[in-house]
């Protein structure tokens, strides 16, 4: 694990995203009051993601612990086929919270694919990617706007 | 969570891929004997992924606390662009183990993400989806060979 | 830990509840579209108390790790100034399953405090207590309809 | 999870309590040397509240993780009926500790339950409340002494 | 992880034992009630070690989480320099408890070493081994009475 | 948990040691390639260490949730019968490291002997101690060089 006890804490912020892309039943189920038979889909994604970003640390080997001040998910229908998920995550830490965005986004997105399965497993989890953080030693960055991937998303 | 009471077990086995879109500073960074300034990426990520999906019941909201039989998840340079993850598990039990499959190959592609991130952001994990799963009320199911994420790859 | 070892599995469950005193000013603010600034109140509470039941071994010293076959969990509005939370969990195990129906209804009902505290902290969670239980060696047990504070519970 | 990033670190407290009502054949063989075939019954609770405190964050699905200066959990007979326990949790950090002060007295009262309830499932665990918080924002803040639940209580 | 889909389950069985090595200070620190400033040493160890066991699957990348049967472990004063844990662990399974039973001699050890290192940090964890186990495909095994290390302990 | 509220944050290491005494039967399965059927053993076992050392605070009692800053772990064949790990972590904080270092060597020694028991049950986790801390108000302090156990060890 990367020393970082001789970096200063500073405000750090990062936001990932998260494509998942549905077959027509599952977005039939979906939609239909987006709740499955396990209850409302995109809020428990959510939550799901919030929770699992606090745990972080513990899922990836070598991330740091440290306290986060925020945590906002969101998940939401991007057209018929597709849910789209950011989280951003910020923190007065030594170290960013890049693995915490990407973790909220990555699992929120794995339980809309529980609660959607018994509908269709060909869901597809897509495009997990960071899109900016800001702060830190390496100071800030911004995804490019257009990837191959995500050219395709509308 | 739905009641799975009067489900017999049986022996249920899921196997699911992820991709991750590495830019050519971190694959040098990767190639360069395979390990980042954090150790050996692909089989800390394999090791990862195995410690993660015995954990996926704490992370899916809804997901059934199951007792494994095993977990295999294997990281490989695809190409110089691609690292392909892929996992089966194996259970006899009363639930499938779909989630636990993927989030195996989700967790090992977050960890490469985090062995990576210093050599460059831009990474992007694609295209996480479930390729086949056996044994349960639902029977055998596999995933249509070509989809348009997978295409694009090879 | 008592050894649980010459038990039978058998179908077990269990049922317990919860009572949450809510003052005016927090079902202002809960009624309020039942979501405070956390976001839904009384679903993110029922999520909690099923990913909690799930880890009660984990936090109840003596508590045998077991899997479950179901974990529900209801939060509602019993009237202006209370919520009533109740949980059933199911097994078929060689031990019952009244930790975790109890678990389940206090993590929510600690979940609802913390979502509703801003707005007040004088929150009561009142009369945590098991409702029934079925299967298992000492047979199946049910609460007596009425306590001395369950009756002033309408 | 509510942004806390621009709240000064200061020191916090907060104290919770809560009561486990028990029954005769509980009180007789808890104060049988206050030991159960569990093991000491209050003992094992205390330490089960302060393990639990240190999880809060996990358990209450918006909590934020804190580094925490203390935990006390004290858990004692109050008269024949009924088992009185209270928590005091410490920190300096940009958000309160109630939470985790509630948390330990409910997983204690919890592990009370577990540890008494083969010789009667008819305890009820009550009033569970914050007493009291200092520091923070919103300032200090003390229960009003009596309630319809305590005031029953001596 | 090892595939154990084809095992049978069958009743299994491990015992292994630690010993903590004391200095005076430490001595005299924990026989002075055998509570330290932090609270009664040996039961908090026992404790530690049995919740411990029950995370083995956690702790060690590739053993399988089974359910368990019990869990026993002793920590006691065996002389004047030494703690004496020896740990139990039952299951009917269809892989061994030979990790837990070592899991949780040594995290009672460790806590020990905890509660006590105010009073002296020299303290040291001595032969942690498997005295016995039983049951599974390899059958019975029993550690030889004498090794280089415990024949100097009594 | 004694409380450290008062205490001031400064730079406080730790390194602590363990040994893993392999039979000839473990050493022969170790060494070739250092791999056994489970995969690479001292890589894996380094990594447990780490992530053990991240949850330090779950697993033992009355330890402080605390953000690290590093941890290294290097466990290395020392001769033909002795695995050498060591483990130093490093923090920031208002508590010691020790237990984190001693934790890690620990769960890497146990991790050692699960990858090896199919090649020998024999095994034996020997002198586990403090080498070494720095900071905090007891200050600095540094184990003798030559104890009973290690006097043995060259």
């Amino acid at each position: 694990m990367v020393d970082v006890g001789r970096k200063r804490p500073t405000l750090r912020t990062a936001t990932a995203e998260a494509w998942v892309r549905l077959s027509p039943q599952v977005t039939a189920a979906l939609t239909a009051g987006a709740r499955s038979a396990k209850g409302p889909v995109l809020e428990t994604a959510e939550l799901a993601g919030i929770m699992a970003a606090k745990r972080t640390f513990e899922l990836i080997p070598l991330c740091h612990p440290i306290p986060l001040d925020s945590i906002d998910v969101t998940a939401r229908m991007f057209d018929d086929e597709r849910v789209h998920i950011t989280a951003t995550v910020r923190c007065r830490a030594v170290t960013g919270v890049e693995m915490e965005a990407l973790t909220a986004v990555t699992v929120a997105a794995l339980t809309i694919y529980d609660m959607g399965k018994s509908a269709g497993k060909d869901m597809i989890i897509e495009s997990i990617r960071l899109l900016e953080k800001t702060g830190g030693k390496s100071g800030d960055w911004r995804a490019e706007r257009q990837t191959s991937t995500t050219r395709a998303s509308p």
